[in-house]
């Protein structure tokens, strides 16, 4: 039978995200970034067109590689000014019933105990929804504001990601049994203080004695995301995550990625099916081919070359303003610089990319491809990239964020539940659940699962 | 004219706040915390009693000098399990439109960079209606559990937050000028680069070179509320704070807080009259004397020793387990259980408390009195409290939260607006507005108006 297609909206708490210059377009009201109507407005939407939830991009710095300073950034909009994509979590989850909330955290923002709390309180305010993308990167900006002066090593990094996942494991699934509180107010008893455990951990980055503060959550550890593309940080998203992100602008590209990550979940022990791959990409469409092909024109007029060369430059670490608008890519010859631009070049392998065509492909719907056409065409294209990939469902960018998923959402929906492709009206539960099918909590192979508090160092990695 | 009486709202997200025992009266639903509707429920009462604010506690810790152990806190849940406050404000800004809402937060919890960030957004979403306590002191298992080994000397934690201020203070009032934002989609310019500054800031304990991630809210600082009780603590709120809170069980205790906090305003060169008091206090009411007897009878059988020794082995550092519920506390001959207990008997100066005397004083509203009897006989007591302390309103304890401050909005808010005492339809705007009847932004005579972001160090505390 064929695979059920899943939807995610991709999202920041920015007037800009991943197409720069559109925030320019006349029907654009980007600063409702501001309100919680916007919020609440988008997310109702994604629920009734049965998305599998709405996931919040972070940062938590500037894209200031492009003329080696933040000007460009600020003018443009990129990605900048920039909210806490936290605070959005118990609006939509208080608007909505059953849509999933992913949240972007970068480790080393915050420490593991405050951030367990964190954590909880969303899981407990949404009754299980909440999703947390596990980042382990960041931009140089950001470690130099946060007094981290520069970056761990890329390897070290994740060394210390792995321990904080154990230290928030532990604070999560073993610090609280499940029958810890009792609210027994005849007896006067509250929780038993004998089903409530310290964590006593010691390690080489972080001592955390103590229990957890929140009693247990509907999910206990939040769904998990990651989107690693390092050997090392597959590795990692390979280990930990229960839905991973992919980005390419092929489907060659996406399925070679689809394979690795699925690889490594096998070498990690995990089932490789039960992890879940989004791949990013950006819907035009309309109720007519022209419709949708005149909105893509429409779209593409609101492009800006520098904004998209400003993502491009955070990205990849080359300053594209060092080159020509018409120098092919091939010619930038840096290790990230062709790296980055491999994969963009494989979305259409026997041509040279000038930096300006770089730009324009960037500068709508991100690193993704855009998918045109009536719905029809579109459903026919969807089906295909996820029976070619083998992902399970789509990231999905947009334009202006409103009008896009509403078209989505519209027109979409129904053509692929028609077709026995899309899932319009799911039974709802936590996030987990509705995703992997099974109960709210981690799987028992997850390492999540199998982590000791006996012992100061668990060793989850030693799987 | 006789001044206006305020109302706050003293709260935590946990199942029991300062009445510890009461969760175990039958008409408790304590468990409502981890719910968005109590949440909303509870704030749409308070605006709807023109309430100045919902305050939101937070220890980030456990109550385990007791026995020398977290057992009794949990058993008793005194405060714990305690869930994030942060979480909350989202979800009360949305469903109120002019409510303050108060949330607690410790330095050294969270870096100043993404603290400014995170209540930037706050406030955006509150359209203006964020204020912070600022704590500096904290429990001794939340320094453990955050790897902070100990805590570091009392007057080296006020250099450190006087430091942190600087940072916040940078990001939120210097980094971005009023009108950097453009939106200007004809000339493509977001913000205006030039309009946005790094602030640079090279101190003993931070290094933050870049700019603030937001753009400038309606309040852009906070309104700050602090409660800092020890001289130099005192000093602290006289520089920074725009309201203090203060706990005491006399008038006699009281009116010395509010003389020396206002002293120490003038010391620094503000206004103290613009420094609004707010005293804790528990009303105990009904639509008879009777009646609000008899509730105050019940809600006192519900009240729990040992509990509440738990509260107060943590507030004083002394360990109550090792005394006699029968001995005089002036035999508790510790220097922090002299000065805890001193204010605690001034409360009735002529006469001996026992453990279990303090205990009971305690378990019921805190450190606050009970102003109990029928509407007129608490205003009588409400207007005699203000007018002979010198406190501009109360800071609300409850025993059943959702009861207590309902009958507070039906019987004695309209009795007070009655007597010209109480605005029970204030006109809204942000919550420095509304308390302070300015702008929404800090007075010119403040500490963070006066920062200046051309020198690393600007010596806000060289006023």
């Amino acid at each position: 039978m064929a695979r059920r297609i899943r939807f995610n909206a991709f999202q920041m708490n920015t007037p800009s995200h991943q197409s720069p210059g559109l925030w320019t377009h006349p029907r654009s009201d980007s600063e409702r970034y501001l309100t919680s109507g916007y919020w609440i407005e988008l997310a109702q939407l994604l629920e009734h067109g049965g998305f599998d939830a709405i996931f919040l991009a972070d940062v938590l710095g500037v894209y200031d590689v492009y003329r080696k300073g933040p000007e460009a950034a600020l003018r443009h909009g990129v990605q900048v000014p920039l909210n806490d994509p936290m605070a959005l979590v118990p609006l939509i989850a208080h608007a909505t019933t059953r849509l999933g909330i992913g949240v972007t955290a970068a480790l080393t923002y915050e420490h593991p105990y405050t951030f367990a709390r964190r954590i909880s309180t969303l899981d407990h305010l949404s009754r299980g929804r909440i999703g947390w993308n596990v980042v382990t990167g960041y931009l140089d900006s950001a470690a130099r504001n946060l007094g981290l002066g520069q970056q761990l090593g890329h390897d070290e990094r994740y060394d210390l990601a792995d321990e904080y996942m154990e230290v928030v494991y532990k604070l999560w699934e073993r610090s609280w049994e499940d029958d810890a509180v009792k609210r027994d107010k005849e007896r006067g008893v509250h929780t038993d203080p004998a089903r409530v455990h310290p964590i006593r951990h010691k390690g080489r980055y972080y001592d955390v004695p103590g229990f957890h503060l929140c009693e247990p959550s509907p999910q206990r550890t939040p769904f998990l995301y990651q989107a690693g593309a390092s050997p090392r940080g597959a590795r990692f998203a390979a280990r930990h995550a229960e839905a991973t992100f992919i980005s390419g602008p092929s489907k060659a590209v996406v399925k070679r990625g689809v394979d690795a990550v699925r690889a490594a979940a096998r070498v990690e022990g995990r089932d490789p099916d039960a992890l879940l791959v989004y791949a990013q990409a950006l819907v035009v469409t309309g109720a007519t081919e022209a419709e949708a092909q005149a909105r893509l024109e429409e779209y593409r007029r609101h492009i800006d070359v520098e904004a998209a060369l400003t993502l491009l430059s955070g990205w990849t670490g080359v300053d594209f303003a060092r080159h020509h608008l018409d120098d092919t890519i091939e010619y930038i010859d840096t290790d990230a610089g062709r790296s980055a631009l491999a994969s963009l070049s494989a979305a259409d392998p026997g041509r040279d990319w000038t930096v300006r065509e770089a730009a324009e492909f960037i500068g709508l719907g991100g690193r993704g491809p855009i998918i045109v056409g009536d719905p029809r065409q579109v459903a026919d294209q969807l089906e295909s990239w996820i029976d070619d990939t083998g992902a399970d469902g789509f990231n999905l960018a947009f334009a202006l964020p409103l009008e896009d998923m509403t078209l989505v959402v519209e027109h979409i929906v129904p053509e692929l539940a028609r077709r026995g492709r899309y899932d319009a009206a799911p039974r709802g539960g936590t996030l987990r659940g509705q995703l992997l099918g099974q109960g709210p909590r981690l799987a028992p192979g997850h390492p999540g699962s199998r982590v000791d508090i006996a012992s100061p160092l668990s060793g989850i990695q030693a799987a």
